[in-house]
């Protein structure tokens, strides 16, 4: 039976001792005190354990069906959904102004987490629910905000992001769904779109499609995308639902995991449609959705390595197998545990500094995030703007592989269905598809971020860097173990930006061929600073006398293992950039 | 629709241009020369695509189903059995005194790869009962190998291997299962094994169980395993079949993959059985089978690495996406093929790269295993000890890797069952598990195969790198590309070994919590060296004349590629390997 805790009070000593957001200069940080914060995140933890996580296996055996038009969710998903609902967990960091709580997002950040690991599938409805919320509330008009957002807020109705079509995925220029303007001033929608989650399904009263169509006559490729808003049922003017639309489910799709969420081919039929934003801009409106999205899927990452981590450790301590080499552990039973042998702790260690890690760093883009928009600070904005693709593409990536990983302390059980294990895995690994693949993320960061702004945000990460190494460096007990390790992966970083700084330019395939090498390195670099950054808080901690000294000095060792044991891994990605595209690029596509 | 092609030039060229294998002084390879090779695999090359690749997709979904004690292979498997045993595939390298066709392994092993590729849960069917027909081979008696080799030899009785029991499996020190000796000499066999590979199936009129357990008294621990056949049906004495034995099937597992495959519960009560071996001697009987074993595991890793790569080639050169950074390949078209980008490509050769060197590295171990059993070669015998869990280990570590990336191509279509690539990835992971999962590999490499008689066999390959660099060194066109960082990485390995030395006697922790790391950076000097003999012969090929330029060019560039991008991952490992245990031992279990 698999367990799951939220993991509290490293949440609470990011929030608190990392990242002092009460102390932060951003509106409504000022309320996220200890008491606060732990009140909410105990409550978001006791939820998903007891509500979500039962309900996991569930899912992801049963699966969604489809019936005359009919998708039916899992067993028990509507009360559950329920549940959240009344929760107000839905709602937590929306516009009081249509039924928000008006939390900082990352508050909504951190609470997301024990509703992502203990239950993925079921916690996306909420999700794309959230993604339709903020393109609406960014780009719709006040009718339009008045009649969708305090539905939406409340999960009563739920909404979707129709992008994808069978022929075009990454490249939306080549994009077919057309939006014929009509006299009322709507739209009728007709086209396929697929690998929609959550399309259809029987836990809302409306389902709210956003659509990117094109507008016959317009500009061609992407520059001709406008979006859209697609009711399953159109709504009347005093706010009751009226006439089905023309948008019906094709098919669901069987997936190698998150079976528990829905994914439809959705056929628009001549379906109304009203324009969101400006006409042919519906790229740009999708953009400004996008560093959530993405550091959402991140999260998603990692919450899956969470998850399968914390079954790796209580299996390890349980199951009693061989000997530790340098003597018996658990002399009376029959073996030892086999948390005792070196080789299962150097997995469960990269595990464990890896989500560690990625937390804090997810934590600290969800407050740039806020940073950008509370306080309108286009430095924050340019500086996540930089990092998305990295939470994204480096968090999906390691979080799937540690899920594999927490998968192998099982040994055989790891692969039978029953004990959970490799659901973990199988739902991780949509994460370094969706949301743009991960390779997508990787052509993001060295394609456009890197000299975004003439290169300014990349040159204040590397100051950032500096400037910790530079105020810490009297610090004796981070030096050698942190500072030191940081210093070198930060050069390896900045060698790698060389490079494709004096190759790209000649040949953009040199940059290319490197981009998600890059992307790695990078994610290490950041998940470095993160563990300087935890370390010396916890170090301070210590000094101060706080009295949970194990918590702290478990936190300096995973920090330190990280250091030794992760950071190396720039220097190879560098020799591997540094080869430029000449190897890469070398094959007739014949030849393959 | 999954395609597949057997990668027969490859094939050939390692068999001939690489290893010149008729050429070799082991019995029996005389005969193998290109034309009866090319024979050979071209057939088995026909078989795994026609008749077995459409039945990959089939097995998946359909899985086994028991019912009432009788287990149901999926739909077409029972004729695809009749095609294998037809053809005579079952009993290439069997002994000719019992109907076999007494084949090289090597020959064995090159065959099987198509079978594996187009349907791995399938081809385990007969995999299992090669194992069963060599632990009787080298064990039994004669009248044991009377009664039961020709059946085995012609797969119209299977075999299966009984070790795991629910509460041991790498321990097998800690076996419930009893033997109890008969007066009549046969022994009651009482106990239930798990994860028993095609446990019980309706494809062969009888299973003959290889079961470990204990008999009473006997020595504690390993010592005091013995081996036992134990057959469905006890076999009269003019070989019909007799009454059915006491072991019956408990359950079939659900698996994350290799659904074709019935992995069982298999109970014994008070079965029949016939010891084979001497009494507690059982372990030695199985060891006997290891290195052939294990390299058949890491086989099927790379074998569902080459089919996702050749799905995943079709794919890239076919999916319009986007245009080429450095101008139109396909200007007609609405866009490019996704393979002109780079990362796509830098993807593509990773997986390239990989497989062509896996296999390589194979034959080159199915040879060794060849001379050791031929010619009675101890150092043949020290030296595939040795590779034997790295073949395992590294093999089946990035298969699984390189079936994701494949995955990864695809974009969303990836994750859906419906395109196929999801299986291989799925099917992949249980190579890492069974047959010693990939840290136990790494133990018995760095704790066992290093020191074995006095370290000679790890001199020994590190003095067959050397040589073949010095014999080399006046290649031009190989030194810079291949030899030096074949040098460089080696150089790396060594350094390695040495810490072991130095470390591992004072605290034998030091050296095993860099053991797993060892076992990569081992694989990939192998995977250096063998891209190194292959770029040799490619050119030399070149020199010679051969007409198809193109193959032996592709060659050589997909082995500076390895070597440029792959072999760095050395450093890295030896940067990690040499922090120590400290970090990886920091934390009492408590504050995992």
């Amino acid at each position: 039976m698999p367990i799951y805790t939220a993991p509290i009070k490293d949440m609470q000593f990011l929030l608190h001792d990392v990242l002092a957001v009460s102390e932060q200069d951003i509106p409504g940080f000022e309320d996220l005190d200890r008491d606060f914060t732990s009140a909410v995140l105990e409550e978001a933890g006791k939820v998903a354990t007891e509500v979500l996580l039962p309900l996991n296996t569930v899912g992801d055996t049963e699966g969604c069906t489809l019936e005359n038009g009919v998708v039916r969710t899992p067993t028990g998903f509507k009360d559950a959904f329920a549940v959240m609902k009344e929760g107000g967990w839905t709602a937590m960091d929306c516009d009081p102004d249509y039924g928000g709580q008006g939390l900082p997002y990352i508050m909504h950040t951190a609470a997301q987490e024990p509703f992502v690991s203990a239950n993925m599938a079921f916690n996306m409805y909420q999700g794309l629910t959230h993604g339709a919320y903020s393109a609406i509330w960014f780009h719709g008009t006040d009718d339009q905000k008045q009649t969708y957002l305090p539905k939406l807020t409340t999960c009563e109705w739920t909404g979707t992001m129709n992008l994808t079509e069978p022929h075009c995925g990454t490249d939306l220029g080549l994009m077919r769904t057309k939006a014929e303007p009509q006299e009322d001033g709507t739209f009728r929608i007709s086209g396929q779109k697929i690998f929609i989650s959550a399309g259809e399904h029987d836990m809302a009263d409306n389902i709210i499609h956003l659509v990117l169509a094109k507008i016959p006559g317009g500009p061609d490729g992407v520059k001709g995308i406008s979006l859209f808003i697609v009711p399953k049922f159109l709504v009347n003017e005093d706010g009751s639902l009226g006439a089905r639309n023309g948008v019906s489910v094709g098919k669901i799709e069987e997936k190698m995991g998150i079976h528990g969420n829905a994914t439809c081919v959705m056929n628009y039929d001549g379906a109304t449609g009203y324009l969101i934003g400006e006409e042919h801009k519906g790229m740009r409106a999708m953009f400004t959705m996008m560093n959530e999205a993405r550091l959402g899927v991140g999260l998603q990452g990692y919450a899956q390595a969470e998850i399968a981590y914390q079954n790796a450790v209580a299996y390890a301590n349980d199951r009693l197998q061989g000997r530790d080499v340098t003597g018996a552990k658990n002399p009376d039973g029959p073996a030892d545990p086999i948390i005792v042998h070196p080789d299962v702790r150097r997995n469960l260690m990269d595990q464990k500094s890896f989500v560690e890690g990625a937390r804090a760093f997810t934590y600290w883009g969800a407050t740039l995030i806020d940073r950008a928009h509370k306080n309108g600070d286009a430095d924050a904005e340019g500086l996540i703007s930089l990092m998305t693709p990295v939470i994204k593409g480096f968090l999906t990536d390691k979080g799937y592989e540690y899920a594999s990983a927490a998968q192998q302390v099982y040994g055989g059980h790891g692969y039978i269905e029953e004990w959970g294990m490799s659901q973990y895995a199988r739902d991780a690994r949509i994460t370094q598809i969706y949301e743009g693949a991960n390779g997508i993320q990787a052509l993001d960061l060295v394609g456009r971020k890197l000299a975004q702004d003439g290169g300014k945000h990349v040159m204040a990460f590397f100051e950032l860097v500096k400037t910790f190494i530079k105020e810490n460096e009297d610090n004796e007990a981070l030096k050698a173990d942190f500072l030191d390790p940081l210093k070198a992966a930060s050069k390896d970083l900045q060698a790698a930006g060389m490079y494709f700084m004096q190759n790209g330019m000649k040949n953009p395939n040199d940059a290319l061929a490197g981009s998600y090498d890059f992307m790695h390195m990078m994610g290490h670099v950041c998940l470095g600073l993160m563990w300087a950054r935890q370390a010396r808080a916890a170090m301070a901690a210590l000094d101060a006398g706080e009295s949970d000294t194990a918590f702290y000095e478990t936190k300096i060792a995973t920090g330190r293992y990280y250091m030794a044991r992760q950071l190396p891994a720039t220097a190879m990605h560098l020799a591997r950039i540094n080869t430029g595209s000449e190897t890469v690029m070398a094959l007739e596509a014949a030849n393959f």
